[in-house]
């Protein structure tokens, strides 16, 4: 007999299970406890002030974003202490002069000295000294300085000297999303720590100040094994988890918080297939799990309850289409499951499938109390 | 020197050219007309009333959606003839007949007994004859029922003598993403048109009434030869085209209206990077040309008036970072693209990338008047 606070919902809808995800914040909360370090979450995968209610301790902050759409949002909800975790571009200057106006301490992030000029020439220019970190890049994945070029003195003293705030260095052990397993990952975090306090020493070294030492992704931030010469630590999609981080072994299956309601609306009997509401515009287009080990498609098959039905995936998925079909690893029987039927899918990818909605229905940890809506919010 | 008007926006952002999509929308009216059947647009890729008026001759439909929030958002917006395109669920019906108090002739789609006893009990219970279609798979490829199979009849029955109204056949030929160049295409929609006349004319043979006999799908809608026996055509991403539907040879990489305006945030000069700030985020996971013969990445770049780059594309996208590269396919230099340069990218998947976001800034066709906003709408 299916929930009827469940039944009661619109499909398809994105679900939160209240109680895995106070679990998986509890349990990065502790390890940055142990570590030393302070604990600076990333945002971006919920969009929700509900939500980042339960993520900041005390509710203003540290925080991490990667939209400034996102800082606009946290700020106005009393979020004071912000991190804009991509490059930034000498456009969005002005926004970011606003936000420190309205209050909150808005941290950017850059790799080259025309940025830096950027950001120089703005602090000089609105009298605000912007605070800036340092992009260091430790295993080749995306963005950042090598630690030991010469770019990186020569960065930090266009800020220093241009009249902005030099901050301190930043890595994001970006490659580590392909490191499968623990022992894959501690020497991940490993690297990720090396790059920022080298970074930071040669900083040091030359004259310049450098106070915050910051790394992170979630797979590190679950591995690392100590943190010296760090000062925060940061990560996203820990908070739901999910299908990717589990083929990853950072979480399991059954810490995934994140899911979405879908109807069953029919079948090809022929093919095996049972068709569900939930396509990629529900799911998103992710196929993060494409190149692990096990490949689910566009997601893990559970019923309304959330328990995985054994061996049933997303085998593939139109806009509003998903193709539910039996995973090339099982040979066991298809269940019956009657246009009508509600099941929940759990996603690829956290981040991707929460941005296709513009709400959470959450369940409750209290099984007696009713469903909770979180808005969300998207856009740049 | 780059258009003030683009300049003034914040990226990354949705790009329309007003006078690409005009093109588009009359080169498929043209052939709707010549064909002598008529056209009804699909609104799941625009999402956007704006954008509707475009498409609808006279206002008022006929219109195809894929969710009932576009279904609500359309009928408000006073278009009265809709057809809900994707197999209705039983909890859905609540829904469908507020609409039809609403004044917006609904009508829905459904390929199994069970989904006809839910709207034939439904229409009884409403007092509305709900009106309903028989999707029929042609291809193999989703949803529907055989032509030839018994289903078919007793499906119609059900509908008949049961309350809804039967509306007719429908035949979507979703392979003919997969055809490639004009021949193939000409086949998919003779593929298609075969299928729905046989249903109807089985239907008609058994008493059954099937006024409509739709078809439809952007490739085989450019395509077809003759459609005697249909009476309407149904396409959606025509209005925009994308990468997806250029590498068909559906239409040409200048015939696509739609595009996201990036800056340029950094270098990683050792790899031939620039990265810019249209991530996954901002282009949608859609990689629909990923198994073409010319894979375009997350997108093919252009210079900020829309005129391709040769040889550059969206070779890796991060949530909010797009790596920028040489094609494989080009042997030539990379262009100078410092940081701030703006950039357009075209979408694989025009229906993908536009619901990533909230509003199209639209280029009018009069180079001296100002852009124009249309506001976009998602969910369910």
């Amino acid at each position: 007999m299916t929930d009827p606070r469940l039944s009661a919902l619109f499909t398809p809808c994105l679900l939160v299970d209240e109680g895995r995800m106070m679990r998986n914040i509890d349990r990065l909360s502790k390890r940055a406890l142990t570590l030393g370090v302070a604990l600076r979450p990333h945002l971006k995968t919920t969009k929700s002030v509900a939500a980042a209610r339960y993520v900041l301790k005390d509710g203003h902050g540290p925080a991490t974003v990667s939209t400034l759409a996102e800082a606009d949002a946290f700020a106005q909800a009393g979020i004071n202490d912000i991190l804009y975790g991509v490059g930034i571009s000498p456009n969005k200057l002005d926004r970011v002069i606003a936000l420190h106006r309205a209050g909150c301490r808005l941290t950017v992030l850059l790799d080259c000295a025309a940025q830096a000029e950027a950001v120089a020439a703005a602090s000089k220019a609105s009298g605000i000294a912007i605070p800036a970190m340092i992009e260091i890049d430790g295993d080749g994945h995306r963005s950042g300085l090598t630690a030991h070029g010469p770019a990186l003195t020569q960065v930090g003293r266009i800020l220093h000297d241009g009249g902005a705030e030099l901050v301190g260095v930043l890595c994001h052990a970006g490659e580590s999303y392909g490191a499968v397993g623990h022992a894959a990952q501690v020497l991940s975090a490993e690297q990720e720590r090396q790059a920022v306090v080298d970074a930071a020493t040669i900083l040091r070294d030359a004259g310049l100040p450098c106070p915050v030492v910051s790394v992170g992704s979630t797979p590190t931030a679950h591995a690392a094994q100590n943190l010296d010469g760090v000062t925060e630590l940061r990560a996203g999609v820990y908070v739901f988890f999910d299908l990717v981080m589990a083929g990853l072994e950072v979480c399991t299956v059954d810490d995934i918080a994140l899911s979405v309601l879908t109807t069953v609306i029919g079948h090809q009997d022929a093919k095996g297939w049972t068709i569900c509401d939930a396509g990629w515009m529900a799911m998103s287009r992710d196929r993060g799990t494409a190149n692990q080990r096990v490949d689910q498609g566009y997601g893990l098959v559970c019923d309304a309850s959330g328990a995985p039905i054994r061996g049933l995936y997303v085998k593939q998925a139109n806009q509003e289409h998903g193709v539910i079909a039996r995973h090339p690893d099982f040979n066991g029987d298809m269940p019956d499951l009657p246009v009508g039927t509600l099941l929940r899918i759990l996603p690829n990818h956290a981040c991707a499938t929460a941005a296709q909605h513009q709400r959470y229905h959450v369940v409750p940890k209290d099984p007696d109390a009713a469903l909770m809506v979180w808005d969300r919010f998207g856009g740049w």
